[in-house]
């Protein structure tokens, strides 16, 4: 299987040459003082679309024939794989369906309908999110591609925790937010070939803490109402996504919503970027403690900006007061 | 005097090389379809300090002698410069002090601050802040070094514009925002050398358009009381910057208030990066059709991020209707 993978992600960095940006990456001179570390942020938040996911969407549409996928593509999304799916589609000139919860961020809705593809809505529940998606296959005939259980889509997830190696590596520890594991998986993946004894640490909000509880039993719990700001991280985690979490993730580390507000804050006030919630989760665990405090080199995937800003400006101007780090 | 400027700004090239950020250029395709031109930008707000400014400061202050500087360092700045000689004198051993108008932003004083430099507050005039630095130097006997209106100043800035070019050009036009003129001096003086027939274009605040009125004019206009958001751009223009707009800068274009805001935003929004709103200044032309329409090669200097974040949160958070892109 792993080597089954290595060889996914070696094709898909070859279909992702020339199209997907090789994002810079960036360090904090105030940060690494706080996580007594030496930490090296790679920017997906910069990729095409705003996140990662275009990385694995656009490879897995790559890699279905021109023949097979002339009826569309088709998937759900809480987002970010939906907007990645959209652009993706849009420069392989074929037609997008993207399901898309009725509670997604308006940003993200307006994004991969401005793409060109069509938005369909369902009630905000994973149940509901499937039936939609099978009555618009049956409509339609396009082919589905999954936001993370997806050897392709993990594939191309992958190569950006390669590049972040290859940039600036090694590494004694990589940390990756947790949502349908598609990152994670990824991320594993490339380490375990490309770094020797790293830790690959899964990070995930406490209100969505799915990963954490499904390492600790050894089998998937499915059976979650998510509660968290990380919009990307509600998605439960896929089967094949847990199956190489098992092998190669070290572990899951949980942060409370408070600590996600306040690494957000932290990256947008120090780094000078936008981040959006669920990649603040992966900063988190530096700024609090959690992880660091052993001068290891240390690599975090900054998975996306996709932030309805409206909404953070509101909540920042209320919460000001405690959130300030001046 | 533009060849001897040259000569300055190969000697703070290499001055800077391994010390400074080469930042990264972006380019964004909704800018692009909007500005109907092909933009990229620099981004010089994940330059060390947060500004271009850095450039600058460390250039002049490597510029004396060990001997020379042994008593400190001093300037006065409504915030960037500070933070940058505040920065660039820790990392160089030096003592900084640092005279800054009451009414600059918190942010920036506690930065300055932060890099050790002892921060003194005047009043928000220019006579003031003369004052202060000239009653600081006789206490002291601190060397001064002004914010733009220096030869090894303008050589540092210009530094900025000499990657922007290396790493993304050739362009036609150039845009940086014009405050005490450094910054656009500089990039001027890089353009006539490294490009052909290129316009270099400095973007002001209508609230702060002495740059405008200097040009116009023939003679520097100093008596003004500048009303912009764009904290970084109410200085007023040097001696040796206008000498050298007049020989070199094709134009000022004006923006509004608005006009930087909505492209403060537009930046967070759809590019990821936190710029403030003297950066904004240089990309509202293009958001408002001012600048481009003509397929041209752009490129844009965004020179900071070093923002309040409470008070735009507080600003956002109430006019987020008008402002809003999506």
């Amino acid at each position: 299987m792993k080597d089954r993978l290595w060889k996914e992600i070696t094709a898909a960095k070859d279909r992702l040459g020339g199209v997907a940006h090789v994002t810079p990456t960036f360090t904090s001179s105030s940060l690494d003082q706080i996580a007594k570390s030496s930490v090296t942020f790679k920017a997906e938040n910069l990729q095409l679309s705003g996140s990662f996911k275009f990385r694995g969407a656009y490879n897995a549409l790559s890699a279905i024939s021109e023949e097979a996928r002339k009826k569309g593509i088709i998937t759900h999304s809480s987002g970010n794989h939906g907007q990645a799916l959209a652009l993706a589609a849009k420069m392989l000139d074929e037609r997008a369906f993207v399901i898309m919860p009725e509670d997604a961020p308006e940003v993200k809705r307006a994004a991969v309908a401005g793409y060109g593809a069509l938005v369909v809505s369902c009630e905000p529940t994973q149940a509901a999110r499937e039936e939609k998606t099978r009555e618009t296959i049956e409509q339609t005939s396009a082919v589905f591609i999954d936001s993370h259980d997806d050897l392709h889509v993990i594939a191309g997830q992958a190569t950006a925790a390669v590049e972040l190696i290859e940039q600036s590596g090694p590494f004694d520890v990589i940390l990756a937010p947790v949502g349908g594991g598609g990152l994670i998986a990824g991320t594993a993946i490339a380490a375990s070939h490309l770094l020797d004894n790293a830790r690959v640490i899964g990070c995930e909000p406490a209100g969505a803490d799915d990963a954490y509880r499904s390492l600790a039993a050894g089998e998937r719990v499915l059976d979650f109402v998510p509660r968290t700001i990380a919009d990307g991280l509600r998605t439960p985690l896929g089967k094949l996504n847990f199956e190489i979490m098992q092998q190669l993730v070290d572990s899951i580390v949980l942060v409370s919503e408070e600590e996600i507000l306040q690494a957000m804050r932290f990256v947008w006030e120090r780094m000078k970027l936008i981040i959006e919630p669920s990649s603040a989760v992966a900063v988190a665990p530096l700024l609090s403690g959690k992880i660091g405090g052993k001068g290891e080199r240390i690599g975090v995937i900054l998975s996306g900006g996709n932030v309805d800003l409206d909404s953070f400006f509101s909540l920042f101007a209320k919460t000001s007061g405690s959130l300030s780090q001046s």
